[in-house]
């Protein structure tokens, strides 16, 4: 699988083409071109658009919380959130440099209080766990809490502090891969891809056809169209489905010239249910989120709402306060176990960059080192094998591929 | 100050400025014009632009419900508002032929409900207070409440039928009140007023500056902007501060293909706050709405959001199936008493046609009647005397005005 020049038909030596333009799309793309493959994306919406159900890098809220997002069973996932959490600091200094655009990110570490008896049972479970993984945190009673975000209600019961869980902004994020993606020689193309077409006897080539009907020849192809990538036709089922987790939110903001709500990301377990607020810092805090399993629905619901403002008031009375400048829908795209698929699959060429659910922020920067890795070499990198996408068969799906 | 004939200066005789294109400045403008007056109105807003909050007209939800909104004390209010309820059905025939546009009128009735028992209290009270003034309305226990509306909560206690307080489309009377004022003659400048110049010994006239420094002149004016009657200057101080109250509300639908949430406009009292749903014939369902004392602050704010969700969901826990389609926040314009202010003041020719803080609606075809009457004979008709404008000074206000 690994390419080794003269690639089939008329394409171009080492010629990727990347689909999808959001994070996963954009960090392969820029991390490929590094290498020195010749890259084109292709994504139907501008980068600087607004945002869009159909794009969860332009809705997600910008967490890197491997700590605080540490969950039973998923101990391999939390340590690739750790490594690319780890990344982060060389990452958004080599980023903003190369692509003049400064991403919001925030080393103010994460706070994570629990609102009920039950919430706190959970949180120190989840403590346990992170002192057992050996992830830096520090337990905290609900006076220390309140003494780090004063807003906090004086309801909330206690709390776990994890230093090391920063925050950007992905929208930023975006803008920067899409920056310097280009002036590392990324070709954009906008245009919606409808299908991965396979080298083959009939003189058939690798490459990806447009739903204007043009073909883009190419030696490899990555679909990274996160819960899209299912629906791009291919020649063998390799797509495993990708279910949508529909996620409901809002941008709010204190009023001109006051303090900010908090000075760091504040998560809570409120009655069970998570929320958080991620504040940036020009005042604006995201407000989130519900996890919903409806399909491809994208609208705001009034249940959507109620639910992300009953919880984050529990946790910040004031919250009643902010002004609301954004409500937002996005679908994070949920592979089979809630793991990524990344790398190759058995149709030479191809590779999968998707299925990231809800921490395709966090993952970015390890994702983009993991996929410039696999197109290069034609192998995932140790610590990225346990993601291979071909772990998973897309076999179950056949019949939604028309 | 009756006009009889020969007006000030050059202004042709007989002719009016009607400032605002809000429902009271349009049903005004069309009846002065069916009167024969030579009308021009002038508003800087288009009327099919998006609701905004200078607008109350287009944010209101369109309540025509004199009976469930009785208050003690408020009377002759409520019997100004009974009367204009019924004048409805003959001002709609009239306007919808005139106009050339249906304005969901709806003839469903009102069910109020209470949701606890200090709320049963109140409604309790209301209904002896509808029963003294002879206004049909039929007490419901929590059983007949559910079988007119099922998606009622079980929770609630009881209720009130109002057959007669029903409702309509504001932005569809808006446009037909545009269409045809019109049709009828009425002249329609874009522009905002800055300044009601006095007919004065310097050969200075009675007449509407602009913003743009274009001057209206005129036989008669009639200041009908809600809230921003009072930022208009004028010769005297005859317009009392009108105090914006601000009111967040929001607009949703069912799923394509489901039946409408609810048969007719339901009313609440929740824990002493008073919520609503108004339906319309294509499945929206209007929910409102706060009232606040903040000034001219127009802000969407997650509290106003969250309170508004919290009662409706109370009263009918389906609402969280709803779509939200629009939020809205608009400026109820209250007087002094919260009673509207209409016809002339003490500056010769100078009407006012506001304050009707959370009536505007109801009271459109009354006003209209009222203002044509005060415009061609002088008076207000007998019924609308007890809101003349001549009735509270704005002397308190003139160090704003400048």
């Amino acid at each position: 699988m690994r390419p080794t020049g003269g690639g089939p038909g008329d394409a171009p030596e080492r010629t990727v083409v990347v689909v999808g333009g959001g994070l996963v799309g954009r960090v392969t793309a820029w991390r490929a071109a590094q290498e020195g493959l010749r890259v084109t994306l292709v994504e139907p919406d501008p980068v600087t658009g607004p945002a869009g159900a159909r794009a969860a890098s332009t809705v997600a809220a910008g967490m890197l919380t491997p700590a605080t997002e540490a969950v039973f069973g998923e101990e391999p996932l939390m340590e690739f959130g750790v490594r690319s959490a780890g990344m982060y600091p060389g990452f958004v200094a080599e980023l903003e440099a190369a692509g003049g655009i400064r991403v919001g990110y925030r080393t103010t570490g994460t706070l994570l209080v629990a609102f009920d008896r039950d919430d706190m049972a959970v949180l120190t479970d989840l403590h346990r766990l992170q002192e057992r993984l050996g992830i830096a945190t520090e337990r905290l009673t609900s006076r220390e809490c309140r003494r780090l975000e004063p807003v906090l209600a004086p309801s909330v019961r206690g709390g776990v502090l994890a230093p090391d869980d920063h925050s950007v902004d992905p929208r930023l994020l975006l803008r920067a891969l899409a920056a310097a993606g280009g002036r590392a020689g990324v070709t954009e193309t906008a245009g919606r891809a409808e299908e991965v077409t396979a080298p083959g006897p009939g003189g058939a080539r690798l490459g990806v056809r447009l739903d204007d009907g043009r073909v883009l020849p190419a030696h490899q192809v990555v679909l990274a169209a996160g819960c899209w990538s299912d629906r791009v036709k291919v020649p063998e089922p390799v797509v495993p489905p990708l279910r949508p987790v529909k996620g409901q939110l809002l941008r709010a903001r204190v009023p001109a010239g006051e303090p900010p709500l908090v000075g760091r990301t504040v998560r809570g377990l409120v009655r069970g249910f998570t929320t958080y607020l991620v504040p940036r810092a020009d005042g604006e805090v995201v407000i989130g989120a519900t996890q919903e399993e409806l399909g491809y629905d994208t609208s705001l619901t009034a249940g959507g709402l109620w639910q992300v403002l009953r919880d984050a008031r529990e946790l910040v009375p004031g919250v009643t306060e902010l002004e609301v400048t954004e409500t937002c829908v996005g679908l994070r795209p949920g592979s089979p176990d809630n793991e990524p698929l990344l790398g190759p699959t058995r149709v030479p060429g191809l590779h999968l960059a998707a299925g990231h659910f809800r921490h395709g922020v966090l993952l970015t920067p390890a994702t983009g080192e993991a996929m410039a890795r696999a197109l290069t070499t034609g192998a995932l990198p140790e610590y990225a094998r346990r993601f291979a996408a071909d772990r998973v068969s897309g076999d179950a799906h056949t019949t939604t591929w028309e």
